[in-house]
Formats: C-alpha cells, structure tokens, sequence
C-alpha cells in the first residue's frame, strides 16, 4: 500500500542534492578527505523524500573515483546502516530520490546517473522533464549511441558528454548542450573536479544554494531542490539559482567557490511550477523568495474571500491542507479545528484491506475528533481533487461523525490538461474535472457546496514572478512533445509494425 | 535512529485489541468461518501502533486451535503481505502491540502470550502492569512452576490458568486470580471458546468495547485499548469496560452477545493514569467518556489562564503538541500559527548522524517555518519536558531561525516520581525536574520563561472522574513493590551471592 | 523446495552441542571470560547440521544470565554476522538443529528450551523423543503446570524442576526424573553453573565428550551428538556418554573436570538406533566405537553377498550411497563408478518447477555421467527406499543416458513400522514396502533386479552391541503410546467433542 | 565467508545460457506464449552455477519488450518466488552468471547486458575476456561513446551496435564486430526478433546447443555453456558451437530452426582453455566431444603412469579431486578410498572463524575418516595448487589423524603465467610455483611426494583438439594488452596525473 498523497494527488518526479567540501591541508586538492559527504547527502535526501519516494540514489567523487549505491525504495530503507558506512569519503557527493511509474525492475532508472566518457566521468541527477527528450534521442541514436535506461536524464548525459569532446571545459559543454534542451531541468552535476549547478531557462522547478563554514574557516557548499534541506544540514541558505544559470563549483581550488554562466539567464519567461507552492515543496522551503507556508496560507486567504462560507469550524485535510486552512480561517474569521488526524505509521508496508472485511481505507488513514464535527457546519479544506473517490468517502465518514454541513474547498484550481515537465498528473480519463461541471462534483463528492482556487490567484501566490499553470489552463510555454506516451521505448513489436530488431 | 517521541517523552508500554465474529450458518458454533480476523487485528493495531512500538503479534483462534505470530518491529514491518495471508482464518483473533526496554533476543516476551493447560488453551494480551507481579511469581515458583519470560503476563495467564483447575469456567477462574492481583491491567484473554475484556478495579488504562453489524445481521464484537482502534475497523463504540469489570463473549452462542460480571467494580477508586489524555492517547480517541483532543486542548486552556505570555504567536511542537497550543490560543487571543514542520519520514531506520559532520538530529526532525518565526514573540507548547535536552536545542534553533522573545509552556506538570503501572518514565536521575527549579529549567533550556500545567488541573482534564497522578505527586494508589529493578531476572551470579543454580 | 535428502528420506529430529571452558585466573570463578563459547557452538552445529534443518539455536551462559538466540533456518541463515557478534561471551554455551514438522509459526518448538525456576534457569537441548511424553504431561497439568510448546522437551524440563524443589543439586533432580522418562533422549542441560550430559538406558541417539587443552593448559570441554562436531571444532574425542550415564561439568571448579552419574547405566539394554549408521550420522563420525564410514561400507559388502548381481560398474546414489557402493565393489570385483554428479548448488531457496514447463527436478539434482553409463550393466546403490517416486525416476533418467540393466540394491533393509524414538518416518500409507513385495516394488521402479539388506545383518554394522530395528521389525523396546497422533496438541474443537475450553 | 573452491581455485568468470520457443498456433508470431521461458532460464544457470557465483541476470524477451532482472548473489537468492513470477512469459530469454571481482556496488557490471540502439534493442551474455577490449573502448570514447560500466561486454555490445547502422542484418553486424574482437568470448545475443549463439574463433571458452521437441511437436532451442545445462532442462544436447561459429534462430519462423554463419570458421587454431577440462566444467558435461569426467580420470590415469607412489590408498580432495583419484587408483591399483568428507552446509553464508578461538577453517570444511587413514600411506589428489596454505594444513590434518605417509598428486601442471582469457588466476606473486621448486614445494605442504601433471598430457586430455595452457607455459595465442590492471577504469585523479574532469 501506499500513502495517502500518493493515491490521490500529483506526483513530484524528483529531489537533487550535492555537497561540496573545502580540501584539507597537506593534502593535494583533489584527495580524500575527512568529510563523509555521503553522509551528509543522505540527510539532504531525508528532507527532499517527499518529492520522489520510488527510489533514491548517492554517488560519492571519492578523488575521481565515482562510487554509487542506488535502489528502488525510500531512503532509510536504500540506505541501510551497512550500505552507508561502506561508501568511501570524498570532497563531493550527489544524491537524487525519483518517484516513478513502473515496477521492481526499473532499477535502470535510478538516479543520478554516471556515464564514462573520453575525457572522464558524469554524474547527472535531475528534477524535471525535457519535452524535446524523444527527438533528441532519436537524433543521438542515428549517430550510434546506445542507451541503457529509458530516462531522459540519459539523454541529457549523452549531449552534454558529445559537446565536452570539443568543448574546452566541462560547464561550457553543458552550455552548448542547453540550447538544444526545451522543457523542465534543475539538475545537479559532478565531474571528477567540478560540481555544477543548472537551472533550465525559465525555472521550472526550483533550485536552490547554500553554504556552511566550518571551525577552521573552510566553507562547504551545497545545491538542493529545496531550501529544507539546507536547514536539515546545518547550511545557510544562499539563494536560488538564477533560470538559466550554470552555477559551478570547481574542486581544484582549496576553497570551492561558485562562479556562474550566465549565457541562458533571461532568454525566457520565468514559470515556475504553481504546484511547487500549492503541494509539492515542503512548508518550511522558500521558492525564488516566497515561503510556501505564506503561500499556501495565502491560498486558503484567496479562497475565504472568493467563496465564504457560513460554518462553525475550518478544518484542514492533513498534512497538506493545514496551511490554507489556517489562511482561510484567519480570512473567514471562523475558528480553526483539529478535526481530522491521520494515522502516522501507515507507510508503503501497509497492506490494503480485502474485499470480504467491507473495511474503508479512508478510516484507517484519516479519524474525525468527534467533538471537534458532531452537529457542526464545516468548511474543509483540501490542496487538489484529482479523482474524487477520496473525497466523497472522506465527506461520508465526517456526515457519520456527526457533521451538520460540510462545505469542500479546494485550494488550487482543477486540473484540465497533462503536464511536460515532470509532474505526474492523472491521465485525464479519471481527472474529474475534465469530464464534470464544479456543481456535479459537488453532487459526486457529497458536500453541500464545492469551490476551487481561481487561475487568476496562482500569480498571486508566487508574488509575481510569472508560473507554469498549464495543468490548470492549458497554456504551455513551450513546444509539447507529438508523442508523450510514457512507454514509448517499451512497446512491443505486435504494436510496432515490427520495425525494431 | 528512533522517533522524535521515543527519544524525550514517557513511553505507554502496550495496546491490546479482540474481535470475535458471529458463527456462520450451517457450520457447528465453533467452526471457522470465512470472516479474516487475522486481518480485522491487522487494522486495529495499526491504529494502536502509537501505544507501543517494539514488538506486535496475532493469535487467530481457529476452531479451538490457535495460531500465532508475534515479532519484534512495527505492524507493518511484522505483518508482511506472506505472514498475514498465511494465517488462518477464525471465528476470534487477538492482538497486541507493545513498547519494551531490551535488545534483540528478548522475544519472548512479545504477546499475546499462550499457555496449554490441562482445560485446554489461553491467549493473554495485557496492558498495564502488576505491582505485585514478583510476590506472586515467587509464590507460583515455590510451588514448582517454570516461566519462559520475565513478563508479568505470564503470571497473569499462571495464575488463571491455576484458578481454572477448580473454578467451574474460565471468567470465574478470571474473577478469583483478580483477588491476588494488584496495579494495572487492561486484558482481553481468549480461550477455545471464548474472548473476555478484563479492567483493572481502579481502571488504571483504557479498555473499550464496539461492535459492528453485518449486512447478513449478525453482530461481530470488539474489546479495544482505545475507540480509535474501533472507528478504523469500521465499528461503532459502545462503552468502556468498567473499571473492575469482567466481561465475557461466547462463541458458543450464535449471536456472540457480551455478559458482564462485576464482582470487582466498585472495590476501588477509579484512578485513570493521567498522561492517557495528555500524551498517551490518540486525539480521536475517547476514554471514559472524555475525548482526548478536547482534553489536551483543555489543558492549553487552563496553561493560558494560569502562566498567560505576551506573545504574537502560539506554536505547538509536532504532532502532540498542538491540540494544547490551539487551547492557549483560544483562551490568551494569541493567533495559532504553525512555525514548527516536522519530517514525517524519519522513522526507525533512520540513521543518527555521526560526530564528524557536526549535523543537528533535531533540525531534522523539526524545521522552523522562517517566516511565522522571523521577528516574534513565540509561546511554545509541548506536552512533556524530561530531561530538556531536546527543549534547548528546539528553542536554539527557533532562535536561529529569527524568533525574539520564547515562552515555553508544557501542558503537564513536572515528572518527580516512577511509574509501576506500566509507564516508562526515564529514570530520575535524568529527569530535569528531580534536580532544579523551574527558573533553573527556564536557565537550562534557554526560555524567556517557562510554566507547567499545575497537578490540580489533572481532575479538570479527566472530568472529574479521579485519575492517577502518581508519577506527578508520588501519591500511589497501591502498595508500592520492594524490589523495582526491570532486571530482576537478569542478574549475573557474581551479583546474587550465587543462591542461583 | 528442499534437498533431496528432505524428500525422500527419513529425518533425523536433532543435533547437541555444548561446550564449558576454564575460569580465567585472576576473576571469579563464575565470571566471564575471553572465550566466544557462542563462535565454538556455531561452528558445533554447522558440523552436525546434518541432523536437522528446520531451526537452530544457541544460548550463552553469561555469568549465570543466559542470552539466546532461536529462529527457523539452517545455522548460516539464523546466525549472521550481526547475530554472532551481539552474543555476550561467557563460559558455558548449548546450541541445538531441529528437523520438525510443522510451518512457519511454530518458533515456539525451537530448542535449546529455556526456564526459570526458583532455583534458577535451565536450559534444555534434547534429541530424541520420549516414548511416554503425553502421559507425564498430563500428569504435570493436572497439578497446575502450563505449558507454551507442544514439544516432549518442556515435558523434561518441567520434570526436572520440579525434582529440583526437593532434590540437593540439579544433577539428582535429573537422575531422578530419568526414572519416570521412557524412550529415547539424549541431552545437554546448562543451569547457571553446570554443564550436564545425559544418555538414556538404551542409548537410542548417540552423545559424545571431547576436550581440547589451551596454551596455557586450561582444558575446555565438549558434548556433541556425533564425534564429527569435536573434529570441526579442533577437539580431541574423549569417550562416549554410556547409555544410562549422567555427565556433570561443574564451573564452580576452575577446571571443569567431568565426574559421573551411572544410577541408570546397565538397567537396559543397549539400542542405539540402527539407521544411525545407515544414514542419520556423517560418514566422519564414530559411534559407539564404531566408524560410520566403515559401518556403510560394511553393510555394500554385507548386502554383495547376499545379493550379488552380474554388472560392469557400481555406482552410489549420491552423498550417502556412495560408501556402501565402494564396499558393494570390493566384495563383488565389479568396478567402482562415479556415474552421478549432484548438484551441489540446490538448497532450500531452489524453487520447485511448475507443471507447464514439464520440467524433471530429478534431473535437476542429480545428473548422469554419460560415459560410466551408456551401455554398461549397473548396480546402484541407495541407503534407503521410501516412496519409490525419486527411485522410479532416477533410473529412467539413467536407462536414457544408455544404461542397459538397472541392479538396485538398497543398504538397509525396508521400512515398516513407525518410530517413536525420533526419527521422522514418512506415514505408512506412502511407504512402498507395507504394501507391496520385492518383485512388485521391483517393477514400480522399473529396475532390473532389486535386493534389500537382510535386517539379521545390521547388528553385524553395530559390532554386536545391540540396535533398535523397531522401524524394520516391529519389536519396540519400549511401551509405545496409545495416542501418537503428532498433533494430539492442536485438535480442532470440532473433533474433539469440545472438552477443552 | 566463502566456499573451498572460491578460496584456493582459480575462477571461471562465466556461464551463459538461452531460450527460444516456438510461435503458439493462432497468434502473430512474436506474441508472447504460454512458455515461461524465465523459469526455464532459471534452471539452466542452476546446472551453471559453478561457472559464476557472484552474480546472474535474466532477461526476457516479451515480444520485442525486454524486461529483466540481475543482482549480486546466487541465483537462488537473487531469483527469490516473488521475482520469478514478476518476470513475463515471452518466447525468449537469457541468463547469465558470473564471478567478478568487485564489491557491492559493483552492480552495474552485472550481465545480460541490454542497450537500447537506433534498430532496437540487443541484449548480451558473455562468456570470456576480450584481449583488446581497452583499445577498441578508446576508440568508441572517440567518437564520443559514453559507457556505464566497466565490463568488456558493454564495449561488445557497443561495437555491435554501431555496425548495425550499415549492416542489413543483426546476425551480419556481429559479424563484423567479430573482425575486431580479440580474445575469447562465448556469446549468446538477444535482439526484439533473433537469439544468436557465437564463440570465437579459438573457442577458448566452450557454447553448445540443444533441443527439446514438445508434445505438439514444436521445437525449443537452447544455448549453454556446458550440456549439464541442457540435461537439467530435459533439452537433448545437438552439438558444440564451432569456433568462429555463429548460429542464428529468427522468431519470425514459426520454428525457428538456426542457421548457421561460418565466415570466421577456421581463421584460427582450436584453444580450448585446459582448465576446463581440468576444474571449471561440471564432470557430465560433455565438452568439444570430450567427457569432462573421462578427461578427469584419463588426467589420474597419466599422473599414476608418470608419478607412482606406493601406497595403500588413493584419496581425491572432494569434491573435484574424485575423477582424477579414481583414476589414479585404476591405473596403479592401490585400492580407491573416501577419506575425506566435505560439509555441504558451508557456503556463502559462513562465518569464518576469528583468531581468538584458535579454529582451523580447513577441519571445519574437510574432516578426515579416522578409518581410512590411520596408519595408511595416502596418495592425496587434488586439481590445483595455488598457493599452498590449504594443501599444507590439509596434510597435516591427515597426519594428526593418523596417515603414516602422504604422496600429494596434482592433476594439473603449476600455474605459472596469468589468463588474459577470463580465467581470474590469483596474482603472480601468490602463484607457489613461481617462486619455488617442486621439492621446495614438497617441503612447505608438508608431503612426503609431490608431482604435477606434465604440460605435455594436456594435449592428450583434450582429445588432440589442442587447447590453451598459456598460465602454464606463457605461448598466448593472441597478443596481450600492454595495461592488464583490472582496475583501469577505476585510477584516482591523484594517480593519473588529472587527465580526467
């Protein structure tokens, strides 16, 4: 079984993390070091779990020796005691947790990624999703490449790698490479000498900086897709990376420090992921300067003056609705409650209840506090409706507790059209939104009334900075791919015409 | 690496549930039946996990013949998909989850404990403690018995089992073996043919009964530690066992129908261990008739009125501190935010960082949100304060993270004394409050103040219904045991002057 | 699935090990020394895994603590590195490998047995089975006693403990609770300050003494079922315990000398079990002063006079025909061939093939020699015949790798009779030899000609000194159990006109 | 800890086996088929486990979908149920198992290899080493070729692949890869449409096919690495693959008979490596038209005629010294005995002993029958002498058991020159040969005779085909990479001067 977000809500692709440490004295720049970065990614990766819980992965550069550990499965699980005191230290590291769609042996999608190439080797962990990723392929293919894994991230290796074979250096390669890059990537890169931090053009997921500077004066750096992380290791927030920008972090100098290209900085709109704020990022994070707790207490203040309610009492779906609810109950002036609890220790070893018990999974997942329901007029509030099967058995176990009137509301608007660049949204076959109007969804899910955030309260929400609402509206900033079946590197030949040999 | 709660808070040290389903037409009364009980146990330990933590086990009684599997780990982690759908199925099933002190190889004392006797089986699940659990075990000893744990179950199922060779029925041999007991214990004990919920006469921890009805109309019945356990199962609460009170399920009878004996209620007064509201309990839960979120939000009311702070803010610390700061709120007119984000992956597989890289464990569990916290003047709310070291590096941390003024609250008073009624407080030499004042607490955490709950509020919170305070005040209810070392089974020869053979 | 010895053989129900090593100067007699008694027990029973496969266990003697360890699975699987190195050292240790019946559930049967009492602990490994266990069992529960397993061996551990209420030291509760003990046992007991061997009047299972003296001339001391664990732990063999002789280690003294109990020696007559010989014990093992290898090979020559066939080569069914086809070589002149090669590889995780493949496991565990066969007259020679299946299929395989006559000639004579002394002989309805004679069975398998050995000849392999054939002749030496159902213990309710409540 | 073999043997680095099954009657061609050509896989690397025990691989070809599974370990453990029946049913599949060298992470070298190419996909189990694979790596880095791992497959894929571009055909491509690879390889290929067997021109390593005709009359064809494969499948054994060889089977026939291409038939001289014949192969395989048990005892039978000891008994090391004692003892007619007995239960799993006990690993493995040596004069037979240390102990475990005199007999010549043909020989300065006479050698084991197989008697094991024995005189017969670090891929940056980034 599986968590309650990961039934009913989007899904987030992924999570980056590298570190960087200053070299020690006496020893020649590029040698081992006391630190145990891989360690310290690990603890990056327990704070980004909840972008990517499929699989997760850590290289260390223990001196131009790339040693990896990847694995399906979360990362307390990956990594277990003895796994992680068997990789060696080394000045950098890079870890990467993914959520995926297929089954136990998509081991070859687990990243980051590390290739060896003529002028050494590559390791790539990405967050995001190329839309020209299949043409891009196709066009490396004709040339004699062969591919491993059915990853765009293994695309995105291969042309960096082809451009450093003339390119002078590693993150000018990486430059060549992004003007033929269209879509969504934060990524994290580690040479044997360098770590590099990129940002796509328009910043679609984000990215972000930090440092930590030890007793002796050496400062360690850090890249992480949220600012969590940072506050997990001890780092000081530094800033986001720039859309566009190539950030990197050269070893060979004693003390890292970043230098940044700049060459794609500003060629394009920034659209920042309006989900990032809404329910993926962690409360806790800062995106490109607005915390996503303010955000989404933001979002529920939105929504109490977009569609009051007359009820006793807000109550927040947890974890993920809590914030707006607070913001909608600040806005509505009617109190907030505890009137939901969720059952903590119900994780992937959950097993799912039979057919002969009738038993509800709703139940055993989410529990009203009667006290806080029994005879009271309830606004509810939830980040997203995707199918609505949750929703409707939720309602109907809050009418059981006793609830008086139950008045849904959704802090983002419905989702309409799939998404490019990294975000696994239902097909639109079960999105409800797409085959029913907000009154029949009302009906469906049971509640006495049903609003969602308007469109135009996303750019809000990011103060301005300009986002990527096409789930929402449709409106994609870039080309979108002609092909964008999942599976279009597993069909089989009676689907295919036989073309392949 | 353990739960933030495992770590600096008291621990509960069981949770017991029972179910036993109507008999099916056309099969004698003692046949199995399709009905998975195993699986029905499954669901409500897991909505008990919260009371115990270290082992978990199942007993199906398969038509007089029981099958078992008890392990150390989480519900989760001993309940596999295998493990479970192996079980038989039964027309009763009894479970337990509990909380214990010692290593790997003490697995013999995980429960529900199973004896033979000469009358046939019984299955003992146990909640609480005997406080004269040695006396009788030395007088079962000298009478040549041989135990396989050091648990007191074993002597509650020794003694019945004894009382059972005379006695013309198991709940008679159950009502003269409670002559001898005295302390906590909440018990559902099953037989070949029967199940029976059994409460302490000062009815020390929580004991319920539900029940639900099938669409054929035959009623299947519950005996639980707590009524969330029953809401997951999709059962209704139908009362609390009554402290003393002895109450039997036939399965001989088709319609499994409750008969109560009460012999024993009455004889004392009832003596609820308080920290069952304040920390213990599930806030959905409802114990003697008082509903634990409104309790524990009591108790932020009753903080407020007594130790009010001037502040902009009140934060509750995740996840059990929140129903009393929302209590401090509503009662001072300081606005509730939510500051505190806490990571909910981090559970026993998480690894403890290592001295080299000088990490935080608690900025991993718990992260500030910067912007409730940047500039203000915080009341902090937690439930328990034992030894302050996680206190003071909490209130670091919000410092760090910005905050002006931190006004520390704690809705229980003090710990002063130990517990014999089953819970595990730590040890007083390291309880904080055994050794200072509170202003030198206040000095040690680094609060701008500090206050506890006063011991008199602990009747409000109960209802008046009389609670143990004990652990609070050092008043016991019973006779306190000579000899309180957990290990008085395990001492070496060169201890004990060798009387050992 | 399970090597082909589990399915096709009888089963030996287990192997004992214990070992008591010198006080270190300068402590305490009792204290705890250097010695990992827990590594020399493990390497004990990996020598005699042999006689056991479905669990393991060991105990340590920690100063009088005992800590243990017990889990289903072979000792590789049940004792990892992490397991080995959390057992405390200490002087004494008992380890014990169980073959049982019964599933995944039944941990409670896992030996050694360990209980407390009011003088003390005793832990219990026993092999064998007593013929009376039910009987003093229910003797025990009329007077109070429960019980947690449904093994004879607690039956011996009650009886003993409660001799010991009343007896001056462990050693003559022992002797005297042998009085009421019936059938076959042979035991290592540890109590918190002795090691005590024990053999039953008749000797049904063998049990030996070694000693291996350290550098600085302290003697450690052993008990081991087969002579075989002595040699593997670098021990020399010292003698046989004598059927009816009690062996007391006592760690009081600072060098453990043994001295002996012989109240129940010479008050039966000897009757080790034959099939001890024939196939329970490793070849490398000498019982009762007879070599097992020897005894084998002495049975292939035994069973050449008797049955000799015309042939061109002698090939043994292997690992446990081969030494009887060396001797069946040597008396009859025909060469000795290796004619099949085992797959060494296949253990209990080889997964059985399913039916649609139409798949031979015969073929997968055993595999001809093309060139020993093709063409040539062959005796083959197994040391038992069960069911017939395997046999039936074994010669298919070699008459199509070319043989052109099968001679098939068994080492032990047929099976009969049940045993109650532990051994696990398969029912009676599946042993080929209860209903049907030589020539028929001849031709169910499809052979040339089949001879058995005549049973007159196995107290020849005993050297005269008296076997148990009960299995091939009927003649018990003890009174054999009215009830002998092996789960007499777990009847349902419905066929047991529900006496047990 | 790790078994006899793996501790003092050389390794083979290989096995490879494959499965193709007919079309199923009213369905395309290439449909998936109820064959469950995974399982049959599976039993196919049991029978080839000796080939390789550190890792293994399945991949099935599901109608042009490929999905597998490969992972460190034993194929019992590595193919647990739940993975095999995970696995689809498709008409063909693959397998692979091999030892490596490496650690745990060293998954990525893990085989079948699968690339995903412009004309499909291609999947490759190799058996061998190629002699010139660095250089032909260099110059696909070039041309601006990434790897993924470090295994000289991926560099055979590569090339293949590449020749795919312009080549009409699968089959014509692998021949022209064939122009470029030096060295030996024993291939089975996969690609969406084709199974392709192909053994270099040498035959270094052997590759043979099989059949098996089922009930419907549809054939399955089956490629291994030795026949003891296809026996334990039921398949009949066709023939060998001929050096140079390449036998296609296309899926697109609804029998898909194969055919053959010959164009590097005959190119070079037979090189059969000699210590397959001597150790690597199972003894009823069946190699080149030689039987491996035959050649075996033929090598006892030359050693009895060059080396005569007199002595009393011939004793093989078990269990790969057994054919050739047997032999030995023809020859000579010194009676044949079993005086050693290996503990089948010691494998991967095993804990070896530590120093403070004083254990003697060898006793642990390997115990003497008191019975056949006591007082004898031993001729001891093994196939190797590496380094000598277990040889040493093993005679002097035989004298403490009583040997009068031991005449050691090896039935290979001494290992002087390492493989550059995927035998993994241990490093020179371990090989006891290089650096000692025979009589030094005589000397440190301990013996009282020494004597090794002539070189000379090689040609003669092999049936005059004539074969490799370059490790024991240094004639290789190809050239030999200048850099033969195994490591190569694997330099620090501060040992290679920084070339790479």
């Amino acid at each position: 079984m599986i968590c309650w977000e990961e039934m009913e809500k989007p899904h987030e692709e992924c999570g980056v993390f590298g570190v960087i440490t200053p070299a020690v004295a006496d020893t020649p720049a590029n040698h081992m070091t006391s630190e145990n970065t891989a360690e310290i990614v690990y603890y990056g990766l327990y704070a980004l779990q909840h972008r990517g819980q499929e699989s997760c992965g850590i290289v260390v550069n223990d001196d131009g020796v790339f040693v990896s550990h990847k694995e399906l499965g979360l990362v307390g699980e990956v990594f277990t005691h003895t796994v992680l005191t068997q990789m060696p230290r080394g000045r950098m590291a890079l870890g990467h947790v993914r959520y995926g769609t297929t089954g136990a042996t998509n081991r070859a999608n687990c990243q980051p990624i590390e290739v060896n190439h003529l002028r050494g080797k590559l390791a790539v962990a990405h967050n995001g999703n190329l839309s020209n990723a299949f043409a891009l392929r196709e066009e490396l293919e004709l040339s004699g490449a062969i591919f491993h894994s059915t990853s765009d991230t293994e695309t995105i290796a291969y042309l960096i790698t082809q451009k450093r074979l003339t390119a002078p250096s590693i993150e000018i390669a990486v430059s060549l490479a992004m003007e033929r890059f269209e879509g969504a990537y934060s990524l994290v890169l580690m040479s044997a000498k360098k770590m590099i931090a990129v940002r796509d053009p328009m910043g679609f997921r984000p990215l972000c900086i930090g440092k930590k500077t030890g007793e002796d004066g050496g400062t360690t750096w850090f890249c992480a897709s949220e600012s969590c992380a940072l506050h997990a290791v001890g780092a000081e927030f530094v800033r986001d990376v720039l859309p566009g920008e190539i950030v990197v972090f050269d070893a060979e100098a004693d003390q890292p420090m970043p230098f940044c290209i700049r060459d794609h900085c500003g060629k394009a709109e920034r659209r920042l992921c309006a989900f990032e704020y809404i329910y993926f990022a962690r409360p806790d994070s800062c995106i490109d300067g607005i915390s996503v707790h303010s955000a989404r207490r933001l979002a529920g203040k939105l929504l109490a003056k977009d569609a009051l309610a007359e009820a006793d009492v807000v109550i927040g779906v947890p974890d993920s609705g809590l914030d707006a609810a607070l913001g909608y109950a600040e806005t509505s002036g009617i109190p907030f409650g505890i009137g939901l609890v969720k059952n903590k220790y119900i994780g992937r070893t959950f097993i799912s209840p039979g057919q002969d018990n009738r038993l509800d999974l709703v139940k055993m997942k989410l529990s009203p506090v009667a006290s806080e329901i029994r005879g009271r007029r309830i606004v509810l509030i939830d980040d997203s409706l995707v199918r609505g099967t949750t929703c409707r058995r939720l309602i109907a176990m809050l009418r059981e507790a006793g609830a008086k009137e139950i008045h849904m509301r959704i802090s983002a608007p419905p989702f309409l059209h799939p998404c490019y660049y990294g975000t696994d949204i239902d097909s639109e076959e079960h999105l409800i939104a797409t085959h029913h109007t907000v009154d029949e969804i009302r009906a469906i899910i049971g509640a006495d009334s049903l609003a969602y955030l308007p469109v135009s309260a996303l750019s809000v929400l990011s103060g301005g900075n300009g986002c990527c609402c096409a789930c929402f509206d449709g409106k994609y900033p870039t080309r979108i791919p002609a092909d964008t079946r999942k599976d279009r590197f597993e069909r089989k030949l009676s689907e295919t015409k036989g073309e392949n040999t």
